[in-house]
């Protein structure tokens, strides 16, 4: 058992938006109660698909799984004797039409995370929640709460409107350059547009496992666009991403960059070179062959031991609970640096 | 040199709508002279761009790359010493929006095909051009024309407004099957939804490198939607799709089939063997890693060795002209099967 893992990808949940009231000014209490609004509905999590939550976490009364501390304290940080555990909570702002409301909300979730999470549990850390789909007011929470040591990073759902290299975000990288935040693209994000680029699937299941392409299309537009040349400092973590796919991107991204870079001149240094530099990747789901040889082929094939993060993504359900279960059998150093050394080094934390 | 090469696409361009006048009726001819219509002009291969076509390969008078007959024979069918070389005309018909221009555009290009070009030259064979968007008319067409010994694929362009696998193609499957065609999807389309799941991208670099993206969704939703369960005997290969990415679906679709199958029951088998019964991949644009060693890794993860088949996807520039390249430097016999024995099989042509 390793005494000094990092969990970088633990599921905090919202038990209900009435849990958002002490934080929430009057109009919006009001305006919830009258119009008995449940909070954004949409999910990439439905309850009841097999992967969205471990039976043991399914807590009484209905609450959502990831909404008390106590359990998912001995779930994930106790379990695994963790040092660090980093919140991120999908709460699907984006999916909100009204800039008023969904900037409140992020407010008041920062706010809940702050009280009932961080300052309870001091081995906890947390994404910074923002209205994704509006930059501008995304940059306003940014600068209200950074500050707050306990932030170490800002959640955008990976499927958004539009590609995350375009110039609209520019100011969010900006404000977590100048708030020393990580970006953290997550899986899922419902922001109305088809979740395919040939449009809707008809199941769960195909827009589940479709998210990998999301990811490797929001990572090209990162550094087609030059995201990285206009921001030195910027890192990225991908979460809940997977990782076997990221040899062939970066083989691919090389190649059409010494192909067709006159169109893009910003792009001074190779693909590959800007993704091992400025890009990060959580292990769960690990989107895992059955041959461990071949794992360990696409690890070498990342040409970085540095690109790796653990992650539990508790309560989420994944084909295997088992503590022993990968990364922890990888070979050393890279077993230790995948562990805890990529993540403290990522996101700046001393022991 | 092999003597029994297979070249699995090569691409003949319609010199200019006034070529296809010939094959159009009269009130088609009239209503094309009178508005000055150019034809689709949508294009996955800007002019100008490096990998649009190679630079021997440009024609006089501005008749685009590959519209000759005669040079085309010289760069592709003789340059390699090729037994059959397959075409694939690609025209943005998916980019009309009038059903009746598209379908009687389809009819004429494939007319066109069978004098110009399948009549003149015993080594060709070629795909089926069909209104895809319209899925009743594209089966009025293959079965207009499906019989000719000349066609042997139909052509989809794998950027669609709906995914593939849904139902409204399945008459178009119905059709390939009955007249023993493959399904061809190939590099490209604009039907005028943006061509990455979260949006417009900037550049055409993106849009270029993007397409791996758009593969891996159209075989997911192939996979998940059952159609190789509805039609057991359908034949599909990914044209200009790179296949590095290949085994990193292929664990990820397996994966999560095992966790949340219960919702997509028709998919009786593991994905990954639908896949490997089903589908192939040409070798050209090869999205191939610097280090030898780790592209024969990614071939060895396919788990199979017939699922690559040569291209020189002429007229397009991609990285290499030279003759001994990928796949002539695989070890046999996988080199063979490669080179011609996975095409022979696989499109049902005999020595």
């Amino acid at each position: 058992m390793p005494t000094s893992l990092i969990d970088c990808d633990i599921h905090n949940a919202v038990p209900s938006v009435q849990a958002l009231f002490p934080y929430l000014p009057e109009y919006w209490r009001e305006y919830i109660s009258q119009s008995a609004f449940k909070g954004p509905i949409d999910t990439s999590y439905p309850v009841g698909a097999a992967t969205s939550a471990r039976p043991d976490s399914t807590l009484p009364a209905g609450a959502p799984a990831g909404s008390d501390l106590e359990v998912l304290r001995v779930h994930t940080l106790d379990a695994w004797n963790a040092e660090y555990g980093l919140l991120n909570c999908a709460y699907a702002l984006e999916s909100l039409h009204s800039p008023y409301a969904a900037a409140t909300l992020a407010t008041a979730i920062n706010e809940w995370q702050i009280e009932h999470w961080l300052a309870k549990e001091p081995r906890l850390r947390a994404s910074l929640v923002v209205p994704s789909q509006y930059p501008d007011l995304a940059v306003k929470e940014i600068d209200r709460v950074g500050h707050h040591s306990g932030f170490v990073q800002i959640f955008l759902p990976v499927h958004s409107l539009a590609p995350y290299g375009t110039r609209q975000w520019f100011p969010v990288y900006e404000a977590a350059v100048r708030h020393d935040l990580v970006i953290g693209l997550h899986f899922g994000g419902t922001p109305g547009n088809p979740p395919t680029a040939s449009g809707w699937p008809s199941y769960y299941a195909e827009e589940y496992a479709n998210q990998a392409q999301l990811f490797q299309s929001q990572v090209m537009s990162l550094i087609v666009e030059g995201v990285f040349e206009q921001f030195p400092a910027l890192r990225v973590a991908l979460i809940e991403s997977g990782f076997t796919w990221m040899p062939s991107l970066m083989w691919r991204l090389d190649k059409e960059w010494r192909g067709i870079r006159r169109e893009i001149p910003w792009v001074k240094r190779l693909p590959s070179d800007y993704i091992r530099a400025h890009i990060r990747m959580t292990t769960q789901p690990v989107d895992a062959p059955s041959e461990p040889d071949h794992l360990l082929q696409i690890i070498d094939q990342l040409g970085s031991d540095e690109m790796l993060m653990f992650s539990t993504d508790y309560p989420h359900l994944h084909d295997d609970l088992r503590q022993d279960a990968f990364p922890l059998n990888l070979p050393e150093p890279l077993r230790t640096k995948v562990i805890s050394g990529n993540a403290r080094a990522f996101y700046r934390w001393s022991r």
